[in-house]
Parts: structure tokens; sequence; C-alpha cells
């Protein structure tokens, strides 16, 4: 029976983070549906498709499927027939509001179990946010998300101007 | 190919928590290695073998392997060949600690990763060390360790009066 | 002299973290004025009459008043001649935002303490906003919140589809 | 039906955080059992006899009562027929293992519930092992502990040398 | 050479923390840029220049410079042709974004880096945010806030009325 | 005046953690002391005379220089005149430490302060205990301790063979 794995987020934009998770995740689980979630009440700065084209450019592995989904995390699990999600952790905060999620989606669902792995000390301090923060006043965030992204990113910014 | 975890620790003695992210571990994992800690430093109330006659006791499914180990967790696993290790995450005073340890393990070989689940609510303020202080003093452990293990933990501070 | 202590909150909706907080309370005070804060910045799911209702039909118990304030928490105190809040803690980011909270409060009026009582544990993963949540998008959160306000967050949700 | 609180702790010795905390929880409660533990396996710096002085000193209050106990805690409240703990909130480290214990004691006896206070925030940096450590250096503690506890400690440490 | 630092901030208004942070400051470098950040998408209480007078107003000392930026932090530092960064700890919470934007700072130039000093005990719970929350209730913020500012607090929330 | 800086610690061993922050102290400081902490009561690994070696060996540079002390962190700056104490910060477990460290030691002398510099991610899992429990059972620790540092260690603990 194959392994799979959910890795939900919002991905706007994909980070080098994210990108480690995900390639560690395929050497324990035999696919990562990575699904993006679509929130219609945040206001993305990349919409639904760029941010697909991220994950898709960064992995060619065919092992890693791309999906999106709104609503419950736990009912698109189901929907998908995929009992665990992978989530990665970075710092405290995250922590004590991945832990509530676990519990309360295991509450909800205890069929459906969360693994988390550790963020690489390198990616640490890396949030999609601070990104998006960093690159509209001009800051170079190369090494900090795949370049591709990084492109996006400068010409992203160069539009709202 | 089997994919397969080593979940170690002392295990002085098994707790409900560990109970449950072994039996949580073998929902992702096709067998786990419980891994016994063999640390001459540390004095542990209970013998290796006993710890062993716990897990045996509790864990009867074929996919739980028993095993000791000392000196380097990475390099036992690299003996074991075996990719994956499991952790259980309670508070946020361990999340530090197996930060660190996730990331120097890593450092110290990259091939080896390591996956965390979270405990369940029930069971967060569970640990060996404080069953073992309540057992001192005779507090019920009922709920907290499996109910044989709750036995022999009468009997040990029986005999040691 | 009757001892009496004011716990107050949002209750958007009342949880059972909420109600067990009060019950507990009512073991160690006379009495426990449950003080909604009518925040008018922030837009509520429920009315404050919805939310009054919410915690009369838990609490029947005549030592539990219901009451709103808006407003400084400590004036709304003197002004009920009560010395002592009540509060719940859950989780390392509340601890510290309680911490600074309630040496605030002491500053404003140092006739005013807090005392804290620790969330149960099969409660600690459970926020009014995380029910919320969960309930918009359909998920069940009978055992997170009383049963009538399991089925008023129904009805909430289904009203605004 | 008078309000009694059990404050535990080992007073070793008394700060100016304990002063505080017994006199805030005077306002809640009736009376105060400062319940000082007597724990074979520490050594300690001062004798239960000096450490009862240390509190008789500063609180004449007959509503303090000074009284010792050994194993578990919750036995102790039993014996004395009490149901509230009183303990003092310092830090985040401080607030894990106190969450970790009410919830134990919770376990153990349902009946007996744990209330907290949080240190001022002048207080928030002093706790009885660095009161020694400094003092045992010849460092100036005044402002730290009472002042006869600080007299205590220059002599304790000048009969060390 | 001089040593310089830069002290950035909302100063939305100055606190009794931040002129601590300032003084103490002043003991280590030879001058101190105290760098109100100019930010467009939050709507602050007090005008760029009401704040700017704050400060002036609290420090006449000719080594604390007070500026405007906007952008990046370390672009502003570059062009200032300074290399230290001053920040304030006071929390938890505040640490981990503190590590995640020094790291982020020094990514992104690591000629510029970032020191930092613990709030003293007295002022911890002291937040520009808590400030204004409090004085738009009519809360007494003196000995939290420099006096002058605390009159500035009390007109801006009287016109507000 | 030339501004000068204590960094103390006990260096045992050196680690790369501890060299960035003296590097980077260098920017900042004309001229940092590494103070070596001769606490009786901790058996080291490695003798003072080695400690002391390791930084000279990893420093040339005249602006830095090394001695020990025993007793209060305090005295020995006020003894050496100096009135900032430097330190690095890794985790939150570090910080509530050093927070608490830092206030008593103004407390104490408030004529020293303490400033802080945040860890590399590279190093922020590096402890000098880790790297000793990694060496002692034979684990590579190259890229975390100084190479003459890592040699020493395989040295020291082929002797205990």
């Amino acid at each position: 029976m194959a392994r799979i794995a959910i890795y939900p987020g919002s991905f706007d934009p994909l980070t080098n983070g994210h990108v480690s998770i995900i390639e560690r995740g395929l050497r324990i689980f035999d696919k990562i549906i990575v699904a993006i979630a679509v929130n219609i009440r945040k206001e993305p700065l990349f919409t639904v498709d760029e941010r697909e084209e991220f994950i898709r450019t960064e992995f060619a592995d065919e092992r890693v499927e791309i999906d999106t989904f709104s609503g419950l995390l736990v009912d698109y699990a189901a929907s998908r027939n995929v009992r665990v999600i992978l989530r990665g952790l970075r710092a405290v905060s995250d922590f004590e509001y991945e832990l509530q999620m676990a519990n309360m989606n295991r509450k909800l669902d205890d069929s459906i179990d969360t693994v988390f792995m550790m963020t690489e000390e390198s990616d640490f301090y890396v949030s999609s946010s601070l990104v998006k923060e960093v690159a509209s006043f001009g800051g170079k965030v190369e090494g900090v998300v795949p370049e591709h992204v990084e492109q996006k990113l400068v010409e992203k910014f160069a539009d709202k101007k």
C-alpha cells in the first residue's frame, strides 16, 4: 500500500523551507500531495495558478501531486482517502498553534493524524509573509526562495508600483 | 520497500503517552523498532529486561520490534539501516530540545531524519519521571501507564521500603 | 464576607473550557460574575443576548451572575466592588499575555488581583475562535462546546449560507 | 465556611516573591497554610526550623499557618481537608511545569484544584536558588529577600568559609 | 571612530520601556539614532511630528539623533553608514520574532548586526499598544510613559470623543 | 575611550557559536575580554589552560583578551572596570535564564549592563554540552567547533577509553 501524505499550506509563495520539507517528506512517504489552501478571506499575493506553477517548476517528481482545497483539512484528507498530514515546525510559536490544530483535527476525525518535521536551521527564519515584506521593499530574497520564485516576486512588486 | 521507523527512549517505565505514539506510528510505518537507550550514566528504576517486558506485554503486534542501543542514535539507526526516527512532542520545553537534537542528528548523518507526532491531550502531562515520583509516594498512576506497568511500579516501590 | 470573582471574556461562544473554569471557580468562590466584554471594535458572531443565553442555559446556579461591561476591566471590577479577577490559562502564548495584563491591571488598581486556573487537558486545544472556524466549515464541535451552543452554531452558519 | 489554601514550597529561603504571593493570597483566602516541603533527596541550605522561623518572622498574621509535609501534595491537602493549592507563576518555564503538575494533581484527586497568581514584575527574576548562588559569592540580596533572611544568608555563608 | 547604533521603532507613543533602552544604550554607544518607522499601512495614533517631539522632549542629549525611515531597515542603516541596530527584548514572544528578524537582516546585509538589551523588570509589561488601549478607556498610564506623553494621550483621546 | 565588553562563559570547549559571537562582538566593541568562568563545583572536560589555548589559537587578534574569573560576574566586571557584558542568545530557554540573570546583575550593580547578540542560524543547535556528548560517542563534530578543538576532543575521549 502506498504511503501518502498531504502537505497543506498557502505557499504564497513557495519558500526554501517548504521545498526542504517536501524533499525530506519524499524520503518517508511514497507520494506527497501538496494541497494549496484556498482561503477566500485572505488576499493572496499570488494566484492559485501562480502558486501551483511554483511547486510544479520545483518538483518535476511525479511523486509530488499538486491540488487545492477549501474548508476543513480533515474533510479534504478524507475525500482524498489520505490519513497523514505533514507539517513543518520552526519555532515555539508555531509549535503551540500546530499542537492545537493537530489535536483538534484528531478530534474531528481520529483516523487522520499529523506528523511534523523540523525546519532546517538555515531556513528557520524564513516565512512566506516575511519574504513578501522584504521583497515589497526591494530586498533580495535569493537563497530564501527558489530562483524562479524570486524572479516572480520582483516582477510582482514592480507591477504594483 | 517496508517503511521502518526507530522510536528511541528510556521507557523507564513505558507510559500511555509512549503507547499512543507507537500505536499511531504503526498507522504510518510498516514497522516500528522501539529502541531502549542504555545509558550507563543514569540509574534507571527498571532493568532493561523489565522495560523490554513492558513493551512486549503491551504490543504483541509483530510489527513492533524491541531492541536496545547505546552510543549515538544516528549510528544505531545506520547499523539497522533505518532512515527515520520517530519522536513524540508534548510541550514547548520538549520542542526546543527536540529541535536541537533533530538538527544535530541531521548534521551527523543527513540520510537520517526525524518525524514528530504530538502527544494526545489526555497524555500531555505524563512523563516517566513524574510517574516515578508519584508512584514513589504511593500515588495512583492508573490511566497514566498501562495496568501491568502500574502493578510493577507498586511492587518496585514496596520493595524499596 | 462573600468571596466573589469576576470571570471576564467574550464568550463568543461559550466553550467547554469556559464551563470548566466556571465550575471549578465555584468551588473556590461563593459567587462568580461572568462578565461579557462588549467590544465595539470586534464583530462578534453571537449577539450579547445570545451569549448571555448560552451562559444562563448552562448555569442555573444562582451563584453565577451574568453581566456585561465595556471599558477597563479594573474600572468595572471597582464599580462592582469586586477585588478578584478569574482567568483560565491554556498555553504559553496565553501565559505571556495574561502576565502582562495581570501586571498592568495591578498597576492601574492595586486593590484588584488576578487568579488563574489551568484549563483541563481535554479542553486545552479549545478556543472560541477555533470553534467558530471549524463550525463555519461544517465541522462537528460536539464535546468542545455545550450541546445547546453547538446547535446554535449550526443554525448560525446555516443562516449565513 | 472558611476559604483555606495551601501554599507549598521549599522556601529555602523565603524570598520577596513568596512574601508577595502570601500577602496577596490573604486577600482572597481566609487563611493560608504555608507548607514547607521536606524533601529527603535534596540538601537544603536552611533547616526546616530555620525556614519556619523566616515565615513566622515575616507573618505575625494568625491567618498564616506554617506546616511541613512530605509525600504527595494532594495527600497532604486531603489530610488537612483543604481543597485549594496556591502557586506563584513567574516565567514560561515555570508555566509548563506548573501546568503539568496541576493536571497530574487533579488526576490524582479531582476534589483538589490549583490557583495561580502572577509574580509581581519587581520579583520576577527572584528565585531561591539564584538568591543562594548570589549570596554564596557575597552578593547583596537586599530588596530580594526580607531583611532578616538576608542577615541569615550572610551568616550562613560566613560559617561555610 | 564613533560607535553609533540605530534604535528603530514606531514609538507610537514613546514609553518608559523605550526611554530605558535609549538611556542604557547611551552608555554603550557614542550616539543613538532613534529611527521612527513610517509605515503607510498602519494607522498611527500620533503623527510622525508628534512622535519626534516626544523623543526630543525626553532626550535633550545631543547624542540622541531623531530620524524617520521607510522601507528595509538594513537599507536605511546602510544609507546612514551605521552597522549596529539596537533592540529591546521583553518577552518570549518578542524573542522569537526578533531572532527571525535579526537573522533575516544579517542575510540581507551581513555587515549589519543587531544587539539586544533586556527591558527592565518594571517596564516588561509595557507596550505602546497596551498603553494606547488603556488610555483610550481613560486608564491612568503614569509611570508607564513619560509625563508629557501621558498628557498628550489624555488630550488625544479627549479629542476623539 | 575604548569600548570594552566582557564575554563570560565556560568555553568547555569553544564552539563555532562562541567564535561567531566574539567575531561579531569585535565589530561593535574595541576589545573583548573572554572571561572563562572557573566553577569549582562543575567538573570540566578541559582544563582552564586548555580552554585558554582554544581561544588563543582561534583569536590572534590583540583585541581579544583572555582571562579567568570566579565568584560574581558583576564583581569581576567591576574589578576590570568594564561596564558591558556580552552574551549570545540561541533559544527560548536561554532567553528566560538570561533575562533573569541580566536583571539580577543590574540589581547587584546598576552601572553594569548586558547586551545580547543572536546566535547565527547555522550554530543555533550547537552547545558545548551537546558537542561533548556527541564527541564522547565518537560522533563527528566538524563544522560545529573549530578544527583544532575537534582534534583535542577526539584525543580527550580516546584517552578516556
